[in-house]
């Protein structure tokens, strides 16, 4: 097994190959690996075996099985996956705002991969390949560190991607996994900024406060959602009772559900006890303040810690407010700044609404289950980013790259 | 004195004010600002006067003596800075890409402040106003951490600052100043996550890396330049000379300057005897490998700790080079990935090196000191990024904004 530090040493390596390939050579690297990725399915299946049997010995979870658990079909959509990638366009060696300065010099700012990208992820083997194609459709070297649990699958698949690496003549160190899945490696991982230069957790909120408390490499913050709609005086109730629907149980453990509804008092009356209705059906939990308690069947009272709560479940807590001040200031105060939306027909509400809450995602008369990648036309999506430093909300490949600027001189010295 | 908590509390009650200002309302409040830092100046100049005199008593050297040192002319000068600031067009606010997706939703991207920026800076009092002047301009809420060797000034000026604010009808807790400078108490406000946005350090390189290396608030990096010039076979020779002098001798102590010059060995006969003569008259010290020592009178061999040194000082390093590739690769091994130039009358070969040189900015035939937000034409500087994420270069107003997005839909509910 790789030395870390070897495994630094000749992803930077690989680095200055990988950042110059054309789109064409990226492009056939991927359709080879998603050709790999089906010729090697059953040595990937085998493994995933091995990992499904060593999860049952340890009593994992049926959700956290189901998670690991790979099939024939689940790897062909990983290779379909790639090949998606080859149709995106390819962000990298734009050159945008080239300016001819009044001393003659031209600037202008060209588009360049990251370089080496870090992912931590969890028990879902099918990042591997999908990490790796974004990062290597943008020209970046990967390394990744996934869970224990999916260990290896997650080595068969590795091992099937560097194949097409190497059948096109580029170093496999283009793409590595971290054998030594320890909390020490991790650690050692997150501080290796000579060799990194961003890190992205994949994972659940433990991961990703984990990356960022302890990482010395700049890492893109993706993420928890405790997201909101809120009701406006002026709502086709009709309307939110539909979004509100959508948002909460279309999907529930993921980020972008809504987790809290926010409602005007002068409707509460009319809406919620057909929403609780509503809600009941489809086994949603209601946990309400004073004021809509008594109007939702079945709600037990929300308490304080509800409002700052990512359920990832069945669950909906639900706040009542005087006016759209109340609950902009209540919506800022605990949202984790993913995606909020107000159900609103009212012109001035929605735009205030839009102005003055802080999240990466906001909304008018739209459920938050939109807020992603693929719903946003970028074809791909590396997570969605709730920070606010180099790119907010969902990440297609374009958050991938970086710039440098390039400057055209003819003998400019500063006076 | 303000615990820390309780600053960054106030400070993240006081964001949602400042980000919502007009820019209008904004200029007023910098208008105001260089007023009174006029107004103040006497205030100021008697705290500056106690600072000097803690220095002196401390034996500090006279160049930091003289970055701490403030006249009615560097206060006169502060202020105008404020007053330039209120022309630069505000970026706040700009809607980009909306687009039309198939189901009717409308998706753009909205520019907005970072929020509440936390400023970490060594002794230079001139900082503290800079720092606000275009924190504000772009809606931030900033906590400045300045030295302790210039409290007293920072403290005066800040408080000018403040006054601005406090006769605008905001909160002054829009710009604080942490007056606790103990090493206890930067470490914690490095860890609130909680209620800071992004950190920026402006300083040294050990200041530099004791933030990115403590910090968990995202980081911008800015600074260290180990900045080369490569000489290629084409180089038109007396445009190399007056570049690589520009470059190294009009101003040494900054992080533009070059370090390192690399030569390609077919001219190195013709160019370093008479440019070793023009360097030795502007008392450069050199430090040459082994092909380039016995053309360069009075230069002294250089040790493989040279490549990877930012001397900020009268001294430059000399590296012989067989060809653009081996050039290329000491660069790109050596360098703080800041400003590098090559000097060439060759297209293929100016070409390539812009391509293949990772660094904030790549320069053909010019000097490296031009890498600087008003060069570049950003009319301000919050200080040069040498990182990848968010900004790289120079830094306007730009870099201190982020973008959220908006999304005007219908009832959209996702399937």
């Amino acid at each position: 097994m790789m030395t870390l530090e070897e495994t630094g040493r000749r992803a930077r390596e690989a680095e200055p190959v990988i950042r110059v390939l054309s789109t064409e050579e990226k492009n056939r690297v991927l359709h080879k690996a998603a050709d790999n990725l089906r010729k090697y399915s059953e040595k990937i299946l085998s493994a995933n075996a091995l990992d499904m049997e060593n999860g049952r010995a340890k009593g994992m979870s049926e959700g956290l099985l189901d998670r690991l658990y790979l099939t024939q079909d689940r790897v062909e959509s990983m290779a379909q996956g790639l090949e998606a990638l080859e149709k995106l366009e390819d962000p990298v060696g734009e050159v945008t705002g080239m300016k001819k300065r009044p001393n003659g010099l031209l600037i202008g700012q060209k588009r360049v991969p990251l370089g080496v990208v870090g992912i931590i992820y969890e028990a879902r083997p099918n990042v591997t390949a999908d990490a790796f194609g974004l990062c290597f459709k943008t020209g970046n070297v990967v390394i990744l560190k996934g869970g224990s649990d999916a260990i290896h699958s997650n080595q068969a698949i590795v091992e099937a991607l560097q194949t097409s690496l190497e059948e096109e003549g580029l170093p496999k160190s283009a793409l590595t996994l971290i054998g030594d899945t320890s909390r020490e490696t991790t650690q050692a991982f997150m501080k290796m900024n000579r060799y990194v230069d961003v890190l992205i957790p994949r994972g659940g909120a433990g991961l990703i406060r984990t990356v960022v408390e302890n990482s010395t490499i700049p890492v893109i913050e993706t993420g928890t959602g405790n997201c909101h709609i809120y009701v406006d005086e002026s709502a086709d109730l009709q309307m939110a009772t539909d979004i509100i629907l959508n948002a909460k149980t279309q999907r529930v453990g993921v980020c972008n559900a809504c987790e809290s509804l926010v409602i005007h008092e002068k409707v509460k009356d009319r809406l919620l006890p057909g929403l609780a209705r509503a809600l009941k059906e489809k086994h949603v939990e209601i946990r309400a303040d004073e004021q809509a308690l008594p109007l939702m069947e079945g709600a037990v009272p929300a308490t304080e810690e509800d409002w700052g709560k990512e359920y990832l479940d069945y669950i909906l807590s639900v706040k009542t407010v005087s006016d759209i001040s109340e609950a902009i200031a209540h919506i800022n105060r605990y949202n984790t700044k993913h995606s909020e939306a107000i159900i609103t027909e009212n012109y001035a509400n929605a735009q205030r609404f839009l102005e003055e809450i802080d999240a990466a995602a906001v909304y008018v008369n739209a459920s938050t289950r939109f807020t992603d990648g693929y719903e946003f036309g970028y074809g791909a999506e590396i997570g969605i980013s709730t920070q606010k430093l180099h790119a907010r909300g969902p990440m297609g490949l374009l958050a991938l790259t970086t710039t440098k600027y390039i400057i055209y001189g003819n003998g400019q010295i500063r006076n």
